[in-house]
């Protein structure tokens, strides 16, 4: 692969520096890198291949001879400067929820859908991590049989919420778990100063809120696990219907799904399609107690898929799984985007 | 009400102690108490109502006397204790799974089949803590609306694995919240020693595993929720899909469920019927961010449900609910089963 030009927006961020440790791990074929953020972080100097690189500042000059950027913001900053980067010439790589679901931007995983990455104008959009942790099961089993409805409940990780959201929870067990007391008795608001990140305290906690309610109801990841999972599969009539939660892990998200299957599937045989599904991995012997749990995904980069089994409905099946909401969930995927760009000459 | 003699049996235990608690704070009419345990926890001292009362070994002279005696055993000591107290004319209300789905045992949650105490001989069962977090928000609607299909994914806190499960999970908290990087990693099973009540560590974790697999790869857990459930509508053909899930919180657990009905019934509707459902508080309004928490239930009384919500199918709703594991799923049901018992006639 020839070697490119890549700037990584955000990159003191919980994903952008997840970006940067990738990128050096799996010897991306840089020509150069450039970490960009806001006028805060710009000037930080971080370490990157033994070296020691400076952050700059987002501004229109900091795309100028840049191939790919891929940007790990939020969705008001990429709406600001992804058209700035595309306009330069710039192919950006964008993990957000601005563009996603735009039709002249394909959303891309590389294991699922490669070849809709063809189509892009200056865009990629990169999907959401919980969206990412059902679908890299879903997608092998929905070509073998057809998904035609989805109830899929999700237990995601403070470390989604950024860097701010891994503080609130390690700041609220600091001082929670010396009371008991206060705990077992639901009465901890006292105790805390409100959190940067949750409305709620995370720390003994379970919040069935992730992303911003809806008229009807309904939170914007949630809306997001429907709607991208309907464009990656490129099956808009999937019925999906998710509760999108909050739980005190750290990092990598869970989710419980149930689907039912238009054509006939056991588990067995979802057994053996996933077993040879890229980037997916089966822990399914509940007999020796292995099944995904979130500190088995941790820090990995494969999604891993569990608890297969039938019921509920003819031809239906149930597992959980778990995903590095900040690697495959986030950063690798992005990384593999922009291998794939380089890989298929798509720049 | 005539005041009964009454034993509980395994008092210091997790639920035992809270039975006791809650005898005092409702008032139960007393003639006597007598809290039971095995002989290692014999000869201690309890509070209670302002005395002390010694807790005496579990035998077959120690419900010599008792009209009601509370079980709060596992299993083994249950189908051991049940029918000998069952013999010395004592009724039985047990809290173990040993009894739940006999014909000749009535399963009783008091807001919901109440009428079902009356058939029993001697034993009356209390149901699974995480099946009535689903039951009391289910019920109120199945009624109205008659429930064929229900998938349903829980968030469970330790203290549903007793004293043990709550401190492993201090224990683990106390080594991992100084290791980010271990946590961060995954690599956390080299910095903890075994735990008592869970097979991987539970402290940043989530653990799709609650009870012992069957054949078919389902838990205990998951069959109590669909069997008792089925057993205390009176509606074997309703479909159940359960999966349980250990999470790091210390008190209530949470459910996540999406109904299919046979009749048509809204968002609206359900509100109106849960806002009128004895023991069940409507916690729905997004707007201001109010919805169950796992810390919003913690030593509550009463089960939480709210994100009422349409979607998936035609006639469906999803909601999510919380209730304390310990007190309404537990210990607070089997006090009430036993002010039937004195208020009814049923001795």
């Amino acid at each position: 692969m020839n070697p490119v030009n890549v700037a990584v927006v955000g990159a003191t961020g919980a994903v952008g520096s997840e970006v940067l440790r990738i990128l050096e791990e799996r010897a991306f074929p840089l020509a150069s890198l450039r970490p960009t953020a806001t006028a805060r972080s710009a000037g930080r100097r971080l370490r990157f291949a033994g070296d020691e690189i400076e952050v700059v500042e987002t501004s229109k000059n900091a795309f100028a001879g840049i191939d790919i950027a891929i940007f790990d913001t939020p969705d008001d900053a990429a709406l600001e400067w992804v058209p700035v980067a595309q306009h330069a010439g710039v192919v950006c790589v964008d993990n957000s929820a601005a563009f996603r679901l735009r039709d002249d931007v394909p959303l891309v995983v590389p294991e699922v859908n490669p070849d809709a990455a063809a189509a892009h104008t200056g865009i990629i959009a990169n999907p959401n991590c919980t969206m990412v942790t059902l679908l890299m099961p879903l997608a092998p089993l929905h070509r073998a049989a057809r998904a035609v409805r989805v109830i899929a409940s999700s237990y995601q990780s403070v470390s989604g919420a950024g860097v701010a959201g891994v503080d609130d929870l390690y700041e609220q067990l600091e001082k929670l778990t010396p009371e008991r007391d206060a705990v077992r008795d639901g009465e901890v608001d006292a105790l805390l100063s409100p959190g940067r990140a949750f409305v709620h305290p995370i720390a003994f906690n379970v919040i069935p809120h992730v992303g911003s309610f809806d008229a009807d109801g309904a939170t914007s990841e949630e809306r997001r696990v429907r709607d991208e999972t309907r464009k990656v599969l490129g099956a808009p009539g999937i019925e999906i219907f998710a509760t999108t939660v909050r739980v005190p892990t750290v990092r990598a998200h869970g989710i419980a799904a149930w689907v039912e299957f238009e054509g006939e599937i056991d588990p067995a045989q979802a057994r053996r399609i996933l077993t040879t599904a890229p980037g997916v991995v089966v822990a399914d012997d509940p007999a020796s107690t292995l099944y995904p749990t979130s500190l088995m995904a941790s820090g990995k980069d494969k999604a891993y898929v569990g608890r297969i089994r039938s019921g509920g409905a003819p031809n239906a099946l149930g597992f959980f799984a778990t995903c590095d909401n900040l690697r495959k969930g986030a950063a690798l995927n992005t990384v593999q985007i922009a291998e794939l760009l380089v890989e298929r000459g798509l720049l």
